[in-house]
């Protein structure tokens, strides 16, 4: 797991929430938050990175991690609205809160995905309980390997100061992935 | 399989075509035509219907054996429009014949889908090489059976005479297909 | 699928049968025969080769297919004797009748491997209703593949004389099928 | 995760290793062990429990988990015996070391899966860097908990007392695990 640097993730900018009131890092503190950034038109999303999300929704319990599905639409924008999106949450049974990114440019990147430089979906993002931005991942992550990330966070005291400075596990815009 | 009425099989009555140009049962006479009946924003249709027509069309001679793919939105009109459906195609690689069941009633079941009596999404629908229905199942059926049903319309000569009135394996509305 | 050459698949020479009483080709003419050859030890047997045939088993009439799977050890003979083939066919429920194909050389390959030249396993081998080795392949064979296969020896008129001496799909000894 | 009892988790009695010299527990101290009964002819083994074991062995570092498959034959005694075994390790190319239970009833339960009461196979037991028993489960568990549970061992100061007496996630003998 990447080390955090002390410095926030950056927040969240979110146009509309399903399943949820609207959330924000800030007021989450305290607790992990694993967010997954999709596409309801990305095959990997939705065969490998949701069913994953409500892996994570199951198991570790809501008042230690929080699970936000992050819809930021970079391509194809008039397919994957909201309006379309809506009914995909609800036909693929999704229960934990999802986020619609913000578009400054509607034919653009979403305002959260740029400001985390995602290269794509689907990502996995873990904060930690101290707001910091732990592990960034593109592509499928295997569930061993985020069980253990997520319970790393998990254990740490929150007084605990992390090694900073660490980029090993994060994908460079522009990078391959695998 | 269940043997045809003699009957033709009612034409399909078709709003927009992707990955060919427009097609008829009429004009396919003399081939085996396997039409999959799906949403895009179906589950079962996503993770077994559609891969299977790929894999239809990729065995079978195309001469031989027409995969058509049939849009047939009857929830969520707004969120499963051409304009979604476009994308979805292209992300999801499907190469054989989508066509866009048309709706008389823009909030209701299309045409096509009435006609024939369809129970839902996904079912698969073969019709032999003279325009007859001869297997109509609605949800998953095993790859075994449907390469040994379409091989049985292959095998038999044109002018052969199925044996006529069974309805075994035909899935009632409104019944249960497990 | 490969048409028979006119002569008659080489008989089985089988040291012990489980799940049923011997079986002969030469008895079964007038039925389509599937033989899956397979050790209990071997990765792709137990992973696709073995559950195919069990779908073979249960999908077509067993007056009109039979299935056998063929023990034919090659390698780890005192791994694979019938003392524990016996759980092993207990433990994976498989239902259909398993034949131990006979060793003239124990350490070596058994008799009906080396009749068919068999390069490994699994490998599957379809007989007609006349006895003729149709089709015969080593490693996996696709479903929809098998289905077909199957149901178009079904459908030949037992008089019917198919092509001679196409080999298109056999897979020679020391070649490589993938 | 079940917290021990802060007494040692039974040693193991091995009548011999595949893989590996001779381990211990006691040996293993300061190290997490992760312990994965199985046996050779059990087919949720051979599908889950062995293969989420080598995922285990080559996710972790090896200095911190040690990985341990426990063959505990208490069926089929002649039928999976090391001779058998160990073809079979070679085949489906099992990397971490493997111990064979030994057998002081040559037809009844083996000695460390009687110590540790484990109910079949396949079982997964996770010991601490101090050598006490902290999780014990019948069945499959997901890839997501397990990766949880060994880190949260991992991320125990060695001197950490955990909670004691909690016996919630064992499967006692002769009760149900799904």
């Amino acid at each position: 797991m990447t080390a955090g640097s002390g410095a926030l993730a950056p927040e969240l900018d979110i146009a509309r929430w399903f399943n949820s009131a609207p959330l924000s890092l800030a007021a989450l503190r305290g607790r992990v938050v694993a967010i997954g950034a999709f596409q309801m038109l990305c095959p990997g999303c939705v065969a490998n990175g949701l069913p994953q999300l409500q892996r994570i929704y199951e198991l570790f319990p809501k008042e230690a991690v929080v699970v936000i599905g992050l819809h930021s639409v970079f391509e194809h924008h008039a397919a994957m609205t909201p309006v379309s999106l809506e009914p995909f949450l609800h036909e693929y049974r999704i229960a934990f809160p999802v986020a619609v990114d913000r578009h400054d440019d509607p034919a653009g990147m979403p305002v959260t995905m740029a400001r985390y430089g995602l290269r794509g979906t689907p990502s996995l993002l873990l904060i930690d309980r101290q707001g910091r931005l732990r592990l960034h991942r593109f592509g499928h992550v295997p569930d061993l390997a985020v069980g253990a990330a997520i319970q790393q966070l998990l254990d740490e005291g929150e007084g605990a100061i992390p090694p900073v400075g660490q980029e090993g596990e994060v994908c460079a815009v522009g990078g391959d992935c695998g």
